[in-house]
């Protein structure tokens, strides 16, 4: 199993924002669904043995945390919008409340949890943190079943960065730039489909 | 510089698609949009030494073309429906007559040009299809300003393989799985970037 966890500093945690503008009302909505797109689908077949998890850190009912199972997903299109409207309609139908992993849909679950909860269920799990001045991926020994910890286009909060050094976390880079979140879940896969 | 030539089999040639349905009124004009998105954006800034190339194949005026410039681009935002809104603009105010590049936008060109004219104006640049049969573009030398072709879903028709093939195109891949278009754009960028 391959899996990552995206940190959204303002990703919307309500059901009240619009298809019409991701960026803005959906809190960089837009770029959540370009990592879960680049994160289960291949051409012509989904991921199976991947999955994503977004940590919603926006207004108005932080925080949550959805879970995109690529080998459980179901009816979902690979575009912005068609992921989008399924984050709609799972954080309206979805318990809130609960901190317990809850699906709502095929393949899309929910919880209360925050980052570190999230987190702190990886045990034994080696977890990797996506960063600019980590190491080359392409000269790391990557573990079985890694975890990609990855921050939006404003990054991990310094907080959040604190913990994972804790957890002897490891530092990877993908290159000399610094690529979006998106693309970095592809440069991940691809080196891992290479081995 | 660096080119990207993307065959769009069924991309529509006006502007009366919906943004509500860019998969399937645009004729995979998401599709397109990701692979602009991924052809000329890094984090935080622009990829100004690229360009890309949409051939459009669908109805109801083919072929045109559309030309991305990264270096001149303005005003545009990186997501699906930001990109999409853009191309139905140039769709709407260009000359659809025209052979000519006329910039419709910063950074927007409009041709009425199909694919074989796009390569036939690329005089002396070696030309690379993205195509799973080839040679690892990790053991590839690339030549200074080079040019990739990929199709989209659907793939290129064999008349236009046929075409490249006559154009000494060499063939590389990008990994044992068969990626997205745009996804592929990303792979291709992350090499050159390391060279």
């Amino acid at each position: 199993m391959r899996e990552f966890v995206l940190y959204s500093n303002k990703g919307r945690t309500g059901p009240d924002f619009t298809l019409k503008d991701l960026p803005g009302s959906g809190g960089r909505m837009d770029l959540v669904a370009r990592c879960v797109i680049s994160a289960l689908w291949l051409s012509r077949k989904m991921r199976k043995d991947s999955r994503i998890y977004i940590s919603l850190n926006g207004p108005p009912n932080p925080t949550l945390a959805l879970r995109f199972d690529g080998g459980e997903l179901e009816r979902v299109a690979p575009d912005e919008r068609n992921v989008a409207i399924w984050i709609k309609k799972v954080l309206k139908r979805g318990d809130m409340e609960s901190r317990e992993w809850r699906g709502v849909h095929d393949g899309v679950s929910l919880s209360s949890m925050g980052f570190k909860d999230i987190i702190g269920e990886m045990r034994k799990k080696q977890i990797y943190l996506l960063h600019e001045g980590g190491k080359d991926v392409r000269d790391v020994e990557l573990s079985d079943n890694p975890v990609f910890v990855l921050g939006d286009h404003m990054g991990l909060p310094e907080n959040e960065k604190e913990f994972l050094e804790r957890r002897e976390t490891k530092k990877i880079s993908l290159g000399p730039e610094s690529y979006f979140s998106s693309q970095s879940i592809t440069l991940v896969h691809n080196e891992l489909d290479r081995r």
